[in-house]
Order: structure tokens, then C-alpha cells, then sequence
């Protein structure tokens, strides 16, 4: 840690500042003009048009998936400050690695979609870092998200620009991708002396509270996740209403299911946090397509069950049987719900709800996702699984004080402990 | 608890979407063709134009509404929780009540307006929610909610359709109907046994942190909750200008008041959480009118000093001699304010600033709040009162272990207690 | 406290009402009738382009710099709360101020650019206060913010219509500004007592991650704050994805630089919060010219490394050698940073990257905004170190409970204090 990370982010960011400068040009009059005037108009009443939605994703990937990762006791700072360096260096690569594959390797033009996708892009790391949560160090985060934004890049050019499925709302590309490639790499590093759990790995009062800003900011915001690539109009329209209603339902589900899985009937943060969330990433695939309020609610109120009794039987299952210690969840938030939603296109193309893809296409795009996450995450996970990258000892897993100057933890401590030493309830590492 | 909330609320949830299967359609193209294409354009024009108000209003009932009701210390996941299971369940419902009222029980298309509308519908029963915090039940919640925003769009649209008063913030429709709804329910719902207090009734210092997050983002998406629904152009325009000078000015005039209304001089952060909102409930009615924005701070600054001293004496009042145990104190930031807001579009309306309303339309409009709201409050309070909706017990309220897996409080509790049993320190249930 | 504060609150309150009632008037039909029917149709449709984006940085000055302000870990409350009445008077006022200064002193139209003016010119007060964060008495808060925003639109007006030169994001005349201001003030309030340090000055677990809330929603919006005020199409277009980028690429380098600058390798919260944001604040001068997206993101890699070794080397320098107690550090994340953004500005036109300005006249825009914040900041600090405004001890800095009812720590305290006596952990006042 000591010169390592640092050394390796300065050196990508001046690589990806090269890059910007070989390849990266602004949308401007002078392109413009080469065209017809009504484009350049129209480039920027998009602009303006997509700009909130823009911010709203923002929010989604730093707000979002920042403070949803807070929910551990002791590793806040990691689970939002992480999210924070990740997300932050995913959004540049992203930006470039989309990019020159999508201008098959020409200067190209930087505008509002290319900023959406960069920030869509990181959302794949994030939720793989959602897998292996307190177990990783930021050096193996960086070398994450390099790799599996390049493989993401691939499988969405293979799925958009290739087999021209219909994924508007990336519950393929994005979120099953990123859950199972998640998994693939908390495979691969597997770590047998946290078997019989660990004692950071749980929650206090406020910590559950603090993820809760992250919950509600990507639930509201999902909408306009779901729309912000879609065509202008009756498409944009129809995804933002589906996932609307959608996320209702989950909701409704999710307390029910909730309460009958757990002991005398009470509610579980961990199922509110997450799998209120599933019906947003289910109805992603066809947000846009003719499936009715009432059949995205089906889908959203399907995805709710699913994700909490996957919260429920799944989690524990594949840590002890699958050797898969999956910390937040994500395949109950994120795997599952995702190819539910890849399912559900193909049963609503059946249905008739939209012409512009076809059953075998879309079976493929969710076929192509998995596949490439699979096999991507488990190259990393060999690769993050070198001894040289700073991971934590067993015993110091999710705990900040590891990669992070710790304060006390409250006002309190003065009267236990001697004074000016303000890590002396940390783990010595 | 065990089967009865969960059942009830799938069911429910069946219910709704059956509806939604009988009455809800898209805004298409099919039914634009039957009109000129230029109300096409202008539908979808629209949206856009008012998708990001929309976003504004989903932020406030969500996390507004929901992280202003964690400030006690114990209550936490049920006030951001129950928050967003009531807002989530009440748009869906309030969603099919106005639809169906609106289109006289025809099938009606959904837009952004009826969402606008969905998201404001809840805001009545969050505001009641208020009154009643920490001593009810999910289920008592559940009921509550569908009953209403059943009377609501009654009321709404009464007001609306048949009065055709003014009343674009809803200052009387939303505020103050939701406010005395939720005092007529707490007065039928009145515990002696909490006369004297409840030691779980009291916030500690970081959920006062977590309150003043839904706050702020009430205080700022206010100009927008009052302009969503407003003619676009000068009168939005209006709406927007004169809310954003009420809330300031009020918030000038809320912390003058605390500091009046203390011993010694002291802040009371009860106040700054709530007081400063009052500004917006009060401007509401008369925001699109032109008031002038010394006029709207004028309406502002008063509110927040009403506000104030609402909670400095009118609270502990209705407490002993009402027998109203007003947990949030919704009447002094919704009922007067709410009821400021009617008087003051007499007055403007007296004076000339707008000429779509008269005063003795906006006075029935105000008493048929009002009423409407009492009525229904005591109708439901007693269907609530009954026996068998899981109300937690006087020495359990206020606590969330009753309805919710609670974590330990913080990392240090393992000093204490024994490891494992994370719930030792909640009153047993 | 008891009466000068509430009194000097509402007596302003009361004048500041006066001059809207005889100076500000609506954008109305009536102004546009009398020009081009075209005209007005332009104000409300930039009213609805704008307003997103004034949310945004509405967000910014509420939620982004009050939450930021809440790391100390007894002055959350005051954090959050003084910079809620810093920012609402300072709204008022410095619409009006800026206002009468732009019109000549005759009657003048609100709208939306107003309005976006009017939240930045608090900004000013906001960073100044975080130099003096801890130290002062909500009536010198009061009073600076008269006097500040009243110099700041002075200098503001100079240096957009005398010199019409560029700060489109104003690094020079809102975060140099206000650093050198701030620091100014501090420098006349310099504490000897508090040489040693202060047992309250540092924060605990829970206070950082409100802080972060603070954080992001600043970092994310800041896009908008570079842009809300810039011409519509390709200068807005640019000033966004410049700001988009320098704010991703100085991440990068603050979280290694603070990786370099700690012992052990370990990363700083202090510069997680604060240094991330100086990308933003650097480019703001030249967001809207032609320096291209590679140009920007050097800016804030450089802007990043500058602010975290600030924080690490000037911070204490300050303190000890200057006489400069500065609690946040406002002259690593707003003075350095600006001061790059002037001279970036400088360069940029040197380069041929913008032909609206010169470098000369940036160089004056520059130093007349460091002159005139410095001689504001000297004499404001005179004022507010007349004995009668209720400063807090040397004890008593950095805690609440000087000026707020503050409850218990935390659930636990029963066990150890007598019930009912919340302030008990405070130092007597």
C-alpha cells in the first residue's frame, strides 16, 4: 500500500489523460457544421433534454451504490470511499474504452450518451465490488475495474452493435453481467478462515440507516436509469412509467416476503436495503416495450419475492456449498433479478410487446452476458488472487482502519481509553 | 404480524394490479392519432419538461418525508421504512383512485401528471403518519393508507372539479387535510398510558444528523412540489419564485423564534427540522397568484413563527387537555400552516392578485378540507382501534425491535454483553 | 444569545422584505408585451432549461456545504444549522444586492438567473465560514454574511461588467474569494488558547460519514454550478463535460497523493472530503473555453495533488507561523485551487483556447478578487471582534451546546448519567 496504489493511479490516470487527448474530441459547431445546422441543434436540445436524467444516474452511481455499501459497522469509509475512487476512475475508462470500440478506433466525439454510458459502465464494478465487500484492497479494486470494464465494453458491443438486442434498461449487460462476474472472482478468492462468518461482518443502528440513503437514492432515480439511453418519445416514456410502477410493487412484496421469512414476523434491513431494489434491475430489459403498468408490476412484484428469498436461502447456500462468499448479496439484488429480466423479454417478444428484437437474440444477449462475466471474472480473480496486491489478513476483513486513518468512535471513548490515541479499538494491522 | 401483514399486503397488491389491468393505458401513439399530432408532441413535450419536477416531488416523499421521521433515537427503520412502504403502496392506490374519479370510471392513460399526482396523494397519509409515530402498527399503517387516499381524492377532487378552487401547492387539500386526518386518528388512538412521556420518545444527537437530511431536501424541492402541477409558463414561474422566497424568509424567522421561544437563548433542532418547512406548506394555496415575492415572504416569515410557537405551546396542550398525542407535531408544521395558506388565498384573491377563484369558493374549499379530513380521521381511527392490527404495547412504542431485526447499537456493545445476541438492549416484545 | 440574535434576525428579516416590496418585480407577460412576443416566450423556456440546474446547485449550497460542515464530531448541529441560515438570509440579500448593483439601483425582473445568483453569492459566506468554523456566534455569522455578500457583489460587478473578463465558474470570485476572505477573518480572530489544539476539534466514525453526504452531492453537482450560468449551447456543452472530467481525474490523484502523504500508506478522510472537490473548483474559470477534455482532467489531477499537500504541509503553517486557525482547510480546497483556476484562465487564453478575455484581464480579475476579499476580510474581522456578539470561551469552541439544546450521545447513556439531564456530557456554558 505504502507506494504501490499510489504509483498505479497516478500512472492510469496519465495514461487515461493521453488517451483523451489522442482520441477524445468536443461535439462542436465545427463538427457541426460539416452537417446540416438542424443536427447541431439537435445535439444540443439533447443536451439539455438528457441532462437531468445524466445527473440522476450520477447520483445513482456515487450517491447510490456509495451509501448502500455502508451497511458494515466498521467498513463505511471503505464501502463509500472505495465506491468513490472506483466509480471516479470506471467513469474515464469507461469513457474511452466505449468509445473506440463503438468508432472502431477513430478520434470520436464527446457528448451527453458518452457520459451516461461512462457512468453505466462503472455501475458493473460496483456491483462486482458489492461481491467481495471487505475483502479486497484498493489496489485489487483498481486492477478490477480496469479489467472488467474492457470485458463489459466487449460483451455490450457484442450484444448492442452485433445481435442488436433489445437491453435498454441493462439488466443483462449491466447487472447480471456485474453480479456473475462478481461471483467468478469472490470464487476464485475464497477465503476458508471467514467459513464461520467474522465478527465485523454485521451492521449497528446507524449504519443501517446511513445505507438507507443509498437504497432510497437508486430507487427513485431507477427510472431514469431505466430511460436515460432510450429513444426520445413514446420508448423513453414507457420506460420510465414501466419501472415506476414496477419498483411500487417490489416494494410491497419485498415487506411481505420479508416479513414471512424471518422469525415472529419481523422485518429485515438487510431485504429492505436490497431486494426492494430487484424490481428496477427485472424490468430493465423491456422497460421500454409495450408490457403494460400491470405487467411490469407483475415483474417487479416477482423480482421482490425472488430477491428476498434469495437473501434468505441462496446467500447462505452458496457460501457454505458453492465456496462463494458473496457480501452484499448481489445475486439476490442484481444476478437473479437480471436474468428474470432477460427472461422476461423474451416471454413479453412472445407476447408481442416490441419487434425490434427477437426470442433467440435476446436468450443470446443473456447467454453472451453470463458467459463473458463468468469466465472474465474468474481471469481476475486469478489474477487479484497474486500474493503481491495488499489484501487483508482474514482477521482484518471489513475493517476500515486497514486502509483508512480511523477516528474514535465516539464522543464517549475518552472516558475508557487514554487520550490522542484514536485508533486503540482497531485491530492492530 | 406473523401471516396477517404479509397476506394482507400481497393480496392488496393483487388487487391493485388487477385494476391497473382493467383501467390503466399508455399515452400512445394510437390514441394521439385519433387527435391532431401536434397534441402528440406536446404530451411527450411535456413530459420532459416536467419529469425532473417529478423527480424533485419523488425525492421529498421518499427521502424527505422518510429521513425526517428517523429523529428518534429508537425509530429509526420504522420511520425511513414504514415511510417508504406506505408512499410505495399509496401511489400505486392513489394512482387508480384519482384516475378512475378523474375519468368518471373509464380506462384512463398514464402520464407524468398522473405520477405527480400518485406521489402527492401519498404526502396526506405521510403527514398523518406523523402524528401517530411509534404507536402503531405496518398493518394499522397499511389501512390507513387506502382509506385516506380514498378520502382524499374524494376531497380533491370536490375541490378541484366541482368547487374549481385554487389551491396549487395544496396547501389546504394536502397539508391540512393530511394534518387533521392524522389528529382526528390520534385523538380516537389516544394512550393513556403515555400521558407522562415515554423514555423512547426523544431523539440522540446523530438521528437529529439523519432528520436534517429530510429536511433540507424538503426545504429545497419545495419550489417544485408547488409549481409541479401548475399551468406551465408565468404561472410556474410564479410558483416557483414566490415558494423559493416564503421558505427562505421562513427560515430566517424559525431560527429568530427558537431562540425567542428557549432557555437561554438556545437552538431547538425540532424547530429548525420542521418550523423551516412551514413556509412552503403556506405559501402553497396562493403560489401561482401574484403575490409579489415580498408578499411571499411576508406569508413565509409568518408561518414560521406561527410554526414555532406551535410546537413551544400548543403541542404540550393538545397532549393534556385534547388528548391528542401529536408525535411529530404535524399541526404545527401542516394543520396551521396548512390553514395559513387558505387564509392567505382570501386575502390575496381580496386583493386582487388572481381572478381564477373567488373567496367564498376558496373559504368552502378550506372548510371542506378541513371536515372532510376529521371525519374520515375519526372513521379510521376507530376501524384502527380495533383489537387485532398487532399494536405494539404503551412500554414498546417508539421502538422499532417490535416490527424489525435490530443490530447492536455500535461496535463497542461487545465490551458490555455477551457476543452473539445483538438485541439485548431493546425491551423484550 | 437571548435577544440580540432573534432580534437582529427579524429586523433584518423586516428590511430585507421592504426592499423586495420596492425593488423586485416579476417577469411577467406585462414586461414582454412591451417587447417581442419572442422575448417572452425565451424567458420561460430558459426558465425550464435552467431549472434543473438550479436545483442542483440549490442542493449544493444546502445539503453539499451543510453536510460537509458536520465531520467535528460535537458541532454537527451547528455545521448543518448555522450553514441553513447562512445560506437562506444570504439568498435574500444577495438577490437583492446583486440585483440593485446590475440594475443601477432601479426596480428589477427576477427569474431564474436570479435566483442561481443568488444561492452562489452565499456560496461566498459558506466557504468563509468554514475558516471560522467552531469559533463564532450565529450574530457574527449574521453579520458577515451582510457585509461579505455586499463586498463580493461589489468585486463580482467590477469583474464581470467593468473588466468583462471570464470566471464562468467563478473560482476567482466565489472560492478565492471566499477563502481569502474567510482566512482574513480568521487571522483577526486568531485564538491564542486554542494553539494547542482543542480536545472537540476532530471528528468520530459517524460524523465523517455525514460529511460524505456533504461531499458527493458537491462533487456531483458541480457540473452544474460550472455551467448554470454560461451561455446556452456549445459554452454550457463544455463547461459540463469539462467539469465531468477534471472532478473524475482529481479523485485519482487524491486518493494517492493522501495514499503518499500518510503514514503507513493510509488514506485521509480530511482529503476524501475536501481535496476531491478542488478538480472542481480549479477548472471552474476555464470551464466553458476550448481547453479540451485531456486539458481539464490535467487541471484536476494537479488541482487534486495541490489541495491534499496543502491540507498536509499549510494547514499546520498556517496555524502556527500565520496566526491562521482555518478548520476546514478552506484555502487547500477553495483558495489554492481558485488561485490554479486564475491562472489555468491565463494560460488557457495564451493557448488560444477562448478569445472572450485576455490575460491581463484575467491576471486584474484575479487579484482584485484576492485585494478586495482580503481588505473585506480584515475589516469584517474588526467588527466581529467587538466583545458584544456573543462569541463562544476558548472551551467552548467546536461544541453545540453553547448554542443548541443538544440530547444524549447515544441509547446507552442512561446506564451510566441519571435520567432526564441530556446535557450532562457538555461542558457547562
Amino acid at each position: 500500500m505504502r507506494f504501490k496504489f499510489p504509483l498505479m493511479a497516478i500512472g492510469l490516470e496519465v495514461a487515461i489523460i493521453v488517451l483523451f487527448g489522442l482520441f477524445v474530441q468536443y461535439e462542436t459547431d465545427r463538427n457541426s457544421f460539416q452537417q446540416l445546422n438542424i443536427t447541431k441543434t439537435t445535439d444540443m436540445e439533447r443536451f439539455t433534454e438528457l441532462y437531468p436524467l445524466f445527473q440522476d444516474v450520477h447520483v445513482m452511481i456515487f450517491v447510490g451504490f456509495g451509501f448502500l455499501m455502508t451497511f458494515l459497522k466498521k467498513y463505511g469509509f471503505s464501502g463509500v470511499g472505495f465506491n468513490f475512487f472506483i466509480a471516479a476512475l470506471g467513469l474515464q475508462w469507461g469513457a474511452i474504452a466505449q468509445g473506440i470500440l463503438h468508432s472502431h478506433g477513430q478520434k470520436f466525439h464527446i457528448g451527453i450518451k458518452n457520459m451516461i454510458n461512462a457512468d453505466f459502465s462503472t455501475a458493473t464494478v460496483l456491483i462486482s465490488f458489492g461481491a467481495v465487500l471487505g475483502k479486497t484492497s484498493p489496489i485489487q479494486m483498481l486492477i478490477m475495474t480496469i479489467i472488467e470494464i474492457a470485458v463489459f465494453a466487449g460483451n455490450e458491443y457484442l450484444v448492442a452493435e452485433i445481435f442488436k438486442a433489445s437491453d435498454i434498461g441493462a439488466s443483462m449487460t449491466i447487472h447480471a453481467f456485474g453480479a456473475y462476474f462478481g461471483l467468478a472472482v469472490a470464487l476464485i478468492l475464497y477465503r476458508p478462515g471467514l467459513r464461520g462468518g467474522h465478527n465485523n461482518e454485521e451492521s449497528v443502528y446507524h449504519s443501517d440507516l446511513f445505507a438507507m440513503i443509498g437504497t432510497l437514492f437508486l430507487w427513485l432515480f431507477w427510472p431514469s436509469f431505466n430511460s436515460a439511453i432510450a429513444e426520445s418519445g413514446d420508448k423513453r416514456y414507457r420506460a420510465i412509467v414501466n419501472t415506476y410502477f414496477s419498483l411500487a410493487a417490489c416494494v410491497i412484496t419485498v415487506y411481505a416476503s420479508s416479513s414471512l421469512a424471518k422469525h415472529r414476523g419481523k422485518l429485515d434491513m438487510v431485504h429492505i436495503q436490497n431486494a426492494t431494489l430487484a424490481g428496477g434491475v427485472a424490468v430493465g430489459t423491456c422497460a421500454d416495450m409495450e408490457i403494460h403498468p400491470f405487467g411490469s408490476m407483475i415483474i417487479g412484484g416477482l423480482a421482490g419475492v425472488v430477491s428476498v428469498f434469495g437473501y434468505k436461502f441462496l446467500t447462505p447456500l452458496f457460501a457454505t456449498k458453492l465456496r462463494i462468499q458473496d457480501t452484499c448479496g448481489v445475486h439476490n439484488l442484481h444476478g437473479l433479478p437480471g436474468v428474470l429480466g432477460g427472461l422476461a423479454s423474451i416471454v413479453a417478444i412472445a407476447m408481442g410487446a416490441s419487434d425490434t428484437s427477437t426470442m433467440v437474440i435476446q436468450a443470446a444477449a443473456l447467454g453472451s452476458s453470463i458467459g463473458t462475466a463468468v469466465v472474465g471474472g474468474l481471469v481476475t480473480g486469478l489474477i487479484l488472487k497474486l500474493p503481491i496486491w495488499g489484501q487483508p489478513l482474514d482477521q482484518n476483513c471489513y475493517d476500515d482502519s486497514v486502509y483508512w486513518e480511523v477516528p474514535r468512535w465516539r464522543e464517549h471513548d475518552h472516558h475508557f481509553h487514554e487520550h490522542g490515541d484514536h485508533n486503540q479499538l482497531e485491530p492492530e494491522v
